[in-house]
């Protein structure tokens, strides 16, 4: 069986984060020039992370949250219509699969079982599957409102999967990766082009066996094989 | 296997909302003395559930939306701050059991597998079983974005779950009674003091057979024995 993450190791996510936090950015400047709106919603956004979970949900109401904060509720409310509709388009917007996904899962979902594994707000991500295009190919989906050890343990109950026939594929070492190795299942990173500072992990505290690093997911073929 | 619903089932929810909505209405009252700010709110939630989904934070954003259409954007930013605070108390309030829930699971739990079925917001609703304390009595939790035949046969199937085996016990007709029936598998009905308008049925569409009502959770061991 082989799990699959979905943010940016299926389809492209923190690049459209990034896109509105440019955005977002731009709209506070006009109002605090001298404000660091980038590191003030990252705080925000920690902050929130116990109350709200992730997700675009959390995210557009800790823009609003940061937008007051930082214009000491000076900011009109027309401005923060404004954060709201980038939510709504962030939450309707197609899933826009990375390169190689799609010809590599249907090349592998003959061979293997495959699972969908994601962190995140419930109904964005089953959107997400289903305007993707691919939940055909899934044998089934799972999504976690955290995924470390404990809840990749859960996982494996629930679904009779033993950790040495188990491979994980994502993005995040920390999400994807350590807890995995940490279960005695093996783990594919291949790291997406913007990497949430929440998801790094330290080079001391990775595993030292029982994952690699392929570049594209194009590669994940072989790499089953040779395993 | 007995499955139950967490909201106004389990522990109050719609109450809270209410709570929140007279505090909403009262908000809206100072600027907008004329506007219905029940009726927009309402139709707010409906055109933003198939972008949002269901939950505290959905709930939210639509209140925050509302308040700026109805005032024409001219109200201040410190309000919505405010509205951002109660949605930010609702997600942190504890679970408050309703009467005789945890008596009754504590009894069934040896005789049952009891398996939570909730739809909503995947983070909230981890988060209020968390604080209920009721955890360790469910086999396994189902948190669903919608409550639907389809999504209730993806359940039994993932669990091999016989629907003759099954019963659902919930506050919605629409939700946890309606499409169990559908299935096969029985269920019972317990009414909460207050219904969500988008969970009601009309009685013409209610099943004949395979379900009834009961007024309290304390009827239950008696009703169950009684299948």
């Amino acid at each position: 069986m082989v799990g699959f993450d979905g943010d940016d190791t299926l389809w492209h996510s923190e690049t459209r984060f990034h896109v509105t936090q440019r955005e977002f950015r731009e709209l506070l400047e006009r109002h605090v020039p001298d404000a660091d709106a980038d590191a003030r919603l990252a705080e925000m956004e920690m902050k929130n992370l116990s109350i709200y979970g992730y997700g675009v949900k959390s995210f557009t109401l800790s823009m609003i949250e940061t937008a007051i904060e930082l214009t000491r509720a000076r900011i009109p409310a027309a401005d923060l219509e404004v954060i709201l509709g980038w939510g709504k388009r962030m939450l309707m917007e197609p899933a826009e699969l990375l390169e190689g996904v799609e010809a590599t899962l249907r090349r592998l979902s003959g061979r293997y079982d495959l699972l969908l594994i994601t962190k995140g707000d419930l109904f964005d991500q089953e959107g997400k599957l289903a305007r993707s295009g691919l939940g055909d190919l899934f044998l089934g989906v799972e999504i976690l409102s955290e995924k470390n050890v404990e809840t990749y343990r859960g996982v494996f109950r629930r679904r009779a999967i033993k950790p040495e026939e188990f491979v994980m594929v994502g993005n995040s070492l920390r999400s994807d990766i350590v807890p995995v190795v940490d279960l005695g299942a093996h783990a594919f990173h291949i790291p997406y082009e913007v990497t949430w500072q929440h998801e790094t992990v330290p080079e001391e505290e990775l595993p030292k066996h029982g994952w690699r690093r392929l570049s594209t997911i194009r590669e994940l073929p072989a790499a089953l094989d040779a395993l």
